[in-house]
């Protein structure tokens, strides 16, 4: 078994004729019956897989039939399952969540976080507002979380814990989706204060071939899982916002894949019309590293029409600028990258 | 000769009782006589030192007069060496540096940036302004070029070109510290568009070795590394800012060390005591990971008193936080890491 530490560099950055920094990581790709169609670097050590799995952590949301209950509509459901840049439309979403549970922005427990863009930071500002919960990026989920708390009629407070039956019920269906134990030795607690679970990147491939095909999943779950999937393609801007990669590929590509970003570096995605789940990791942790692998591998498993080419291009090789926005560099996956994938998908 | 891409793995990411990312980098020390004291990775492959030199970009600034002709104080001086935050005081004083120099914002060519903390974004925003070069983290640098460029009686437009005669002077200057060619083949534009020129760690860390002592260079050199050295510890602010790691390491440090950071993970330092110049990077270019290795050098370097323990066990092992302000996990130095400087200090 290969290990963590050895995992190759999968991404250059450079700048001038010189690469400045590189990036080392692991992919997995694995279909239906979980086999895994292509592997580079360690896809059995065990990460976090943050907000990677948002889509999966809102399973119990729907088939428990609290969204129904609470009358969420696809925006809100597409919001449970965001890292979104804390716009107005996203805080608003939110609050809205909380009031079908009769509930308030108080009983979030995730803690505030500034908007993502300065344009959205600048209207609390002049507004002489500070961010709260409903500014997290994942306030959604805990909306969501609430929300299935209220129907479930659980306490609300402390849903956050991970002996709350909130917790509990996405646990089970983690550890359902990936085969996986997940114990307190595997666990960490999530930038929003939730426990996040370390399972094996192939693991989590695994979850997301079947989140995108329903395959291998009971009627009930497999249902469940088409409502998330088609809520978050059909309202992409609620699971990011303005100019991020989630939603732009997910716009973009209108069905064909489902992509979520999480922290650290780490990135999942189902592709049902190859009956594919993706799960990657960029070892340090970098986002742009981790985006640039994404977009590789979608552009390197996909027929790709014009528009679609277009917008994978610059996902694959953003420029690097300088602050007067003259190129200075760029962001390429390495040679070994691209092959290694081929390779792999050529055998399969 | 060691690889870049075989660099260790030096600075762990923990989140619970798990590793989630890792940074690999390579360290030079290097003394005044430019043996290598401590090498660990590939400290012979060229990497952009970008703003981790500032304080040597500034010695034509000093050595040719211009700074006395500008009658330029101890903290323009260090602003001159800044990475700064864009703070009020840091904006302020760029623009009297301007004034010395007979110019304004307006023949800054670094553009503009956002201020580093929301609460100095906040004042822009309230006074209805939108960010100026002199908010640009290195508009102290470029005021000590235009002011150079007046002094000179050369053209003050273009001064950021590899060929107009500030940037020759510049490149003179560390092409004698280096004793390196630097050549169009390793020069990359920075993020602020000056040319940023690609050297060996081992040629940075021996560069600063000089800068802290002034040995083996010309007394006029000499003269300006130590009014530039004692200025950065004078004006410590003024080199950074609030809650800064150059900030805090140079005023408590109180004129043992000086340290300044770079982007993509570059890290230089000098420890006139111990007649050492010090270099890093972190591979993937994480500031994380720079500062986390530069405090653990600093550390197995120095005997510290309790002070400058406290400020170095917390910037050796800095915290993890959730958005509610607890602990999740925390940077930390690997033990391989740890022993290979104490092997190669022992050795010394």
């Amino acid at each position: 078994m290969r290990n963590f530490m050895d995992n190759p560099a999968l991404v250059d950055v450079t700048r001038g004729t010189l690469t400045e920094s590189l990036h080392r990581g692991s992919v997995a790709v694995v279909d239906t019956e979980g086999r895994l169609v292509c592997g580079i670097g360690d896809v059995e050590a065990r990460v976090f897989p943050r907000s990677a799995i948002k889509a999966l952590q809102a399973l119990p949301l729907v088939e428990s039939g609290a969204a129904d209950a609470l009358d969420l509509t696809d925006a809100e459901l597409a919001l449970a399952c965001a890292s979104h840049s804390g716009e107005e439309v996203h805080a608003n979403a939110a609050r809205v969540m909380l009031m079908k549970a009769g509930l308030s922005e108080d009983d979030l427990e995730c803690g505030p976080q500034w908007p993502k863009r300065m344009e959205d930071a600048a209207k609390l500002i002049l507004a002489d507002e500070v961010p709260c919960g409903l500014h997290n990026n994942c306030s959604g989920k805990h909306a969501g979380f609430l929300g299935l708390a209220r129907t479930m009629g659980v306490p609300t407070r402390g849903y956050i814990e991970p002996d709350h039956p909130v917790q509990l019920e996405v646990r089970l269906a983690m550890e359902q989706l990936t085969g996986d134990t997940l114990t307190e030795d595997v666990c960490g607690t999530d930038g929003c204060s939730i426990p996040t679970y370390a399972s094996p990147l192939r693991s989590f491939a695994k979850a997301f071939a079947a989140f995108g095909t329903g395959e291998g999943l009971e009627p009930l779950r497999a249902d469940a899982a088409r409502r998330i999937y088609d809520a978050c393609i059909n309202e992409a801007y609620m699971v990011a916002g303005a100019d991020r990669f989630c939603t732009r590929v997910m716009e973009a590509f209108r069905g064909r894949v489902f992509v979520k970003t999480g922290a650290e570096g780490v990135f999942c995605a189902a592709v049902p019309e190859l009956g594919f789940g993706i799960a990657l990791k960029c070892d340090d942790g970098a986002t742009r590293a981790a985006e640039a692998m994404m977009a590789t591998v979608l552009e390197v498993l996909l027929d790709l029409d014009e528009d679609e080419a277009a917008l994978l291009d610059g996902l694959v090789n953003p420029p690097i600028l300088t602050r007067r926005g003259t190129q200075a560099g760029h962001i390429r996956p390495r040679e070994e990258f691209l092959s290694a994938l081929e390779s792999d998908l050529q055998q399969s």
